[in-house]
């Protein structure tokens, strides 16, 4: 990255984000003063994107701990556990969120259980715990792109569904991390996009940050993709995930399990990236996952353009599942993980915790 | 049909024509007094879906010869050659198209060769066949819908991609030909139609003639097919084609390969719905099929909304081609071919020459 735009950031007491809903016509950001604008942020997909949201859900604790007027250590414990509360019903699928939350709540009992903790040292504590997340997912972005080498071609064709990028993370991208870092080796032909009806996560946002890191990138209708596999154009696929269960299952934008079945007809690898933030040991399953059912308007218009008749119904599953058995890895900061993947992202999971 | 609509028809000397572009905002209806009109019509997709090509292409003949100032038979027969040539440079991949132009130097051949044949007497005679050929296709598509009853079942969920409805034919349409008879049996509990994009034929074509005959529609973007197919919530999958190889290989709009995919991976039958005039005996199979790649305006913006960044390239190839082993039957004028298609089409080709 070129380091003139980013994601989101804290930033002298407040939320900084870039409003993604804008792109990739407009860069805008926004400047978030209280948790309810940081949970309206998630909702309208200012942000998205599974390691995105756990951020800006540790940025929203932050901002409600750094604003609250709360007198002594009691009030603020009230103010910021209402907070977690609050963004905590932003978005189901994501377990990101409660895992960014789960870190901040652990973080404010810690720091109100200190010696000598009043209400300006759990602020400050709480400010620098949201910060040292979003420095941490870069981090562990860079190192999912390193360990996602091992699977990238030379002169490797990668599809990508969705937006799993810098623009979903803190910076460099999960299954973006992967191009990028498959891109700095000189391995990279060229990045396909699905555009990701209805969002547009790809058409828009993918297409951008791409370009603006001068990555080759050629959009495709979602529709697509089949009729390249079957012609030969794709190596490889790098997706990113929204909650990935104990088994593999991965819970990712709606359209991603049509890719992996595809993938699998046409013998092409089909892998996840995302950080262990993502893996969610208490989610036996993809049928344990909750998936988003969002309104009307996103499917029924594009920009200022109504595409449907008035009063027809639509369904808007935002997500869905990809079974693991049509996954050939699933890319962490620990490497990649091999079915069986009930045996080997427990390891690494437990691997992370051993090490923190 | 209420008949307060037609997608195209003859009418005082100029071909009419619904503008497919405009729906479902607008309902307005052009008239096209020249062969470079029509033509045109076609290539902007004014008008489309293959048995609507064919018609118009005769009908665009038929305004040739019609409005042809030539004095003597050689020249009329030079313009309406001309008309012809023109005509089958428009879409590439939509047999229909060069069978209903095929028909129109049929009849352009016998009527210059009649006894006592005239200027007059020829051009009555296109515009002649042109009115037969439009009306015909009405008559096949409630054939075609008769037929498709047997693959329907009761309380059906029909799902269906692009539009191959009344507005893709001269009326009643092909795979929603097949629909509109199994909602008049009572047997239609619900259509889902993909947006099919870029067009985005489904939701705004099917969509739009669905509803004005109080079909019950549900609109879903072309990612989600693969989500509701696993939840159990499709039971039967209609399309129709652009062009059906001898041995059963359908070409048909972007998209249609992958929902025979996930139908396989499901179990969910897969049916293709065309006039025999969509059948191609000279082309031996999918692969001899041209597919036309068409700009990067319809995928770049939806209505004024430009949805990529500027310079980001795109792919567009239009249609894709299902292998026939993917495809349980495909239902035409004359019944349900099922497997082997080289034969099963064949036969019903030459049943059809048989009875004319």
């Amino acid at each position: 990255m070129s380091g003139t735009w980013f994601t989101l950031r804290w930033n002298d007491g407040a939320v900084e984000m870039l409003d993604q809903r804008r792109l990739p016509r407009e860069e805008v950001y926004l400047t978030l003063r209280d948790v309810e604008s940081v949970a309206q942020a998630i909702e309208t997909m200012v942000v998205r994107g599974a390691p995105a949201i756990g951020c800006a859900a540790a940025l929203g604790v932050a901002v409600a701990a750094a604003r609250s007027d709360a007198a002594e250590l009691g009030a603020l414990r009230r103010d910021v556990h209402a907070a977690i509360d609050r963004l905590a019903k932003t978005r189901p699928t994501a377990v990101n969120l409660f895992w960014g939350l789960g870190r901040m709540r652990d973080e404010l009992e810690r720091a109100a259980a200190a010696p000598g903790a009043d209400v300006a040292s759990v602020r400050t504590l709480l400010v620098a715990r949201a910060s040292a997340i979003v420095a941490e997912d870069v981090d562990v972005c860079r190192a999912i792109g390193r360990a996602g080498l091992a699977v990238i071609p030379d002169d490797a064709r990668i599809l990508t569904h969705c937006n799993a990028g810098a623009l979903a993370t803190a910076g460099y991208g999960t299954a973006l991390g992967v191009v990028r870092a498959a891109f700095e080796a000189g391995r990279v032909r060229r990045v396909l996009a699905d555009e990701t009806r209805p969002f547009l996560q790809g058409a828009r946002l993918t297409a951008w940050e791409l370009q603006k890191d001068a990555i080759p990138v050629t959009v495709i209708a979602d529709a697509m993709a089949g009729h390249l596999m079957k012609h030969g154009e794709v190596d490889v696929v790098v997706v990113g995930a929204d909650r990935i269960a104990a088994n593999g299952d991965t819970a990712n934008k709606i359209g991603t399990y049509t890719v992996a079945v595809l993938a699998q007809r046409h013998g092409i690898p089909f892998y996840v990236a995302a950080p262990l933030s993502t893996v969610d040991l208490a989610t036996p399953d993809g049928d344990a996952i909750p998936i988003e059912e969002r309104g009307r308007a996103e499917l029924a218009r594009v920009g200022e353009t109504e595409i449907l008749p008035d009063g027809v119904p639509v369904r808007h599953p935002a997500f869905d599942v990809t079974p693991h058995e049509l996954i050939a890895g699933i890319i962490t900061e620990r490497g990649v993980a091999r079915a069986p993947y009930a045996e080997s992202l427990r390891a690494q999971v437990e691997a992370a915790k051993a090490a923190r």
